[in-house]
């Protein structure tokens, strides 16, 4: 939290990858850390996590705001409730019905907005392309063009940049890059069903025990 | 409301423009219209002006979402009630302190997001580039990255556009559009600092005036 250091805002949903991320961004920057909810199931547990990341590395500036229409939008198994969440991970090459229409465009411009507004110039995004469910919005192609609507959208001398650390990473990698830097994965939540206990079978949690096994860790949260 | 028409999204702030934009889109599409307040000064005057342009229309999909927390990210006249409006034009080249960070893209990915949800093809924002306020993400670059920021990262058969019919036409020519498609301009809204009767002074009030003067109509909404 120096003063010289630059600001940078960090996207922080509580899970594994924007934790590991976060870790990185503190390496460099002043974080001021975003958390958004948008009427997906398990909202409130990630929001613990969100606010337990908080306090375990005592970041000073944070937000939490609330996109509840993307819930009203729904077409998504994460925000309508009436979609169940597959227990398993998608076939190669199709996007799962867990994808929710356009969202890292809604979180990328609220970070992006708030980067603009307190003069910082890195937005920080875990997004993982690779080793994950396929989401078209998770996938450079997107950021790369995303970075050019943020160029041309906002004021010439704000010079914001889209970064994404874990982006090419495998889910392991990413997990022995979290012990590197020492990232509380006991405070984590990815599980897309469940606040209690995880699942073990939606795809998040399976990506997730998945990379822990192959990392050669255990998870420190209790999985079935 | 033909069956036959193809879904639109269209974005509906219930100022002169997006009336214009909204008479345009109706003509091909069968038009879903998306309201969005975002914490700005006149929000409930523009709320109104959107609930009475869709009852004139008689137009069946409507949504109206809050982002209040542009209000909260604020470094805008609009939003921040700390920064006075200015009663001036701003001056060539410079991008006035009504700018509200990327605001732009909040609105369009929203409307992305529904449009994908509900299978619409096109998304109308009723943007104008030249004679206008000089705001980054009015311009055609802005809306050409967004474009292909919106083809990577929503689902490859959404197939979802941005169009912008007024984008290029000077204010007085969509004035001019807006009586030959017998648009209700005394419906719409376009003062940023009064509810009650337009100020007239405020950058949106002294483009309007112009805009009716030089189009050589009487502007319908009482002016001072």
């Amino acid at each position: 939290m120096s003063a010289t250091k630059s600001k940078a805002v960090c996207l922080v949903s509580g899970g594994m990858d924007s934790a590991v991320t976060l870790a990185i961004a503190l390496g460099e920057y002043d974080v001021y850390a975003l958390h958004v909810m948008y009427g997906q199931r398990t909202q409130e547990r990630e929001l613990q996590s969100f606010r337990d990341l908080i306090a375990y590395y005592g970041i000073e500036n944070s937000m939490i705001i609330s996109m509840d229409y993307l819930e009203r939008i729904g077409a998504s198994a994460l925000t309508d409730k009436s979609i169940e969440v597959p227990s398993k991970e998608s076939p190669m090459g199709v996007i799962p019905i867990t994808y929710v229409p356009f969202r890292n465009a809604q979180l990328l411009s609220v970070a992006v907005a708030w980067a603009e507004a307190i003069g910082a110039s890195k937005v920080f995004i875990g997004a993982v392309e690779e080793d994950s469910s396929g989401y078209p919005d998770c996938r450079e192609v997107f950021f790369k063009a995303f970075n050019l609507a943020v160029k041309e959208g906002t004021r010439p001398e704000s010079k914001i940049e889209i970064v994404t650390p874990v982006l090419h990473m495998k889910k392991s990698e990413i997990v022995k890059k979290g012990i590197e830097l020492k990232v509380p994965f006991e405070l984590t939540w990815s599980c897309y069903k469940n606040s209690d206990k995880p699942c073990g079978e939606c795809e998040s949690c399976v990506l997730r025990l998945r990379a822990f096994k192959d990392a050669g860790f255990d998870d420190p949260i209790e999985n079935p």
